[in-house]
């Protein structure tokens, strides 16, 4: 890519993620919580975890962008989870939503309905997920995906056009999509599918990076997706097993800068 | 003990661990969340953290087996374990209970109260908790057994016996019986217990290998502590502190195979 | 310091936390629970995370001491910790206030102010924290800190007066007041701010020290505040990033003696 103001590169959103330490409203599951901020502080960026409808909507207005995990859905969760996502949309901030495992029960599936109602700016799933929100048929039980990116490729593009909104599909390959232009993110390791709450995780920096680029999603989460790929793929050299690889991640992640982070991922322009 | 269909030996279990990858679904304490998820990951498992009375009985209907941790309680999250304790029960799935620090107060003991009515198949506790279980004077006063493994053992025969589950009582020499037989498990480290959430992830352990062996509980909660123990052992060997301990305990327990499980733990059967 | 029992040293304390293994009820954030059970299990102490209103005050009379931190709110939370400071209050139970973002949102806000009508015997926060809580214009916006210390040490003093407590500010240097004697705390790390849950946890640690030593939360505090500066320094000598450094720092905690907490720590006492 060449780097202007309205089709920025990962490496320049990179930059500006630590010259800026944008402010990230993240309502993610308790699984992910510490993991997802200790994501957010290793790039440059700055978590807040608000998730009570008391004070959601609020919080939303002051954070540069805000994200949305129903990992571990509550009802009164999810009047937080809309509280915000409502008043982002007011103060035009762009929202990042995660649809974790969303068909696996009618209350998932209800409370997806109604979040998509609220026009996220960018959704994030693995294969399972996307597949399933595209009204397909997935391999998909619990939380951990079971199709492979490239079938969910279709149902992204048409999710992403139904819905105005930036698709990813991540697993072994990612796939990023606003519905026309469309790539491919090659690096990571196979170790990260075997440690929980790296999919949260990124969609924690989704929306850092969209927080620094509100007017370009797509941008925001292809330079998200490298990063995470390419400190994935620089913690998979010294990693012993996912425990290591959990450590090396951060580490990898904190001193990742853009020599490195395009090295180490490599991204595929489909369209 | 020698492998067969009724009896399955832990490396047997294991390996069926790694090929089938069962869902359980983990209704946990916020401490332990990650860890526990991480530790079924590492073990092959698919862990699903849900525990909403909106979906978590639906839920229990999906995943091969439930768990139920009492650790960090409140009025809702008790009704979401019942839910799925009730909804395991009608679909002939088997659930674990972790009574943590049941004791300690009165809300805690009516909880246990309900909950071991819903007829666990596996009981997991410490010294403290079981022997306070069956009636008897602890010396636990919060979450850390203040009890040798030893003095628990008859508590846990009575036990087993009268609610006709398994009952492992874990600590430096582990305990499990089904009220007639009864083995002790030897491995681990003695850092084990300088780690928050060791416990509360070996219920999920163990959640992760009734799910494959539904009818033979007993042997399954042998396979889960014989594997936290040579994990553990392995992990010993390297850790500067619990710190990498934790890190490298999951290493471990991703690299285990058939005979390093054999090698770095000992059972030793009673009757 | 010179060591008697009224005005004891940190080394004292240490020895006595190791000796007495203090029961410390933390109630916490989600994201802070995991990595402050580790961080007192490492120092010595036994931590319990016991929340909700039904049980916390009941559990408060059975606890050393009590934390309570408002990182991630609800209502439901709120009632829980005022039901425990009030029943800590009940017991001559000293408790800690821990003010996470308190300036953010209005709900945070009439909370912080309905506990601190509670009367915490020590408040810990970050300078902007503090800086609000003394009325003035902080630089804060989410939980990092916008402000040095040494701009809050006045707001600090005024703080400790009027409400007749312990106040720390902690950061690069950290300061320490009861409103009369003051010191500042030399040691740790430029790494802690990029670990989430380190004040989280640190105020958790404050909690096992006070819990040893209820009539001397100034010197509690100084001591909790050494023992993390020093466990930071050691970390920071072997640490790649923050994701080791969390690891180290815990590795570090555990093997701490008196001699490596004098020397990795400095206490400048100003009055």
């Amino acid at each position: 890519m060449t780097n202007d103001a309205t089709n920025p590169t990962p490496s320049a959103l990179f930059a500006q993620m630590r010259d800026t330490s944008p402010l990230v409203q993240c309502i993610t599951n308790y699984v992910a919580m510490n993991f997802a901020a200790n994501t957010l502080l290793a790039a440059g960026a700055s978590p807040a975890m608000v998730h009570t409808p008391e004070e959601s909507g609020e919080f939303a207005t002051i954070a540069g962008a805000l994200t949305v995990n129903i990992g571990t859905l509550s009802p009164q969760w999810v009047e937080g989870m809309k509280a915000a996502a409502q008043s982002a949309n007011q103060a035009n901030k762009p929202w990042v939503l995660d649809p974790v495992a969303h068909f696996a029960t009618a209350f998932r599936r209800d409370t997806v309905a109604e979040l998509l109602e609220l026009n996220p700016a960018i959704i994030r799933g693995n294969a399972s997920e996307i597949i399933a929100l595209g009204g397909g048929e997935s391999a998909g039980q619990g939380v951990d995906s079971g199709d492979p990116v490239e079938q969910a490729e279709e149902a992204a593009t048409t999710l992403a056009q139904s819905r105005n909104a930036v698709v990813a599909v991540t697993g072994t390959v990612d796939f990023v999509t606003d519905g026309t232009r469309a790539v491919r993110i090659h690096g990571g390791s196979d170790l990260m599918p075997k440690i929980t709450a790296m999919g949260c995780s990124l969609t924690a920096l989704v929306g850092a990076f969209v927080a620094i680029a509100p007017n370009a999603p797509f941008n925001a989460t292809v330079a998200a997706l490298a990063t995470f790929a390419a400190a994935g793929a620089i913690a998979a050299d010294t990693a012993n097993g996912p425990g290591s690889f959990a450590v090396h991640f951060i580490d990898a992640l904190y001193g990742l800068d853009a020599n490195a982070l395009n090295a180490k991922s490599r991204i595929e322009t489909l369209s």
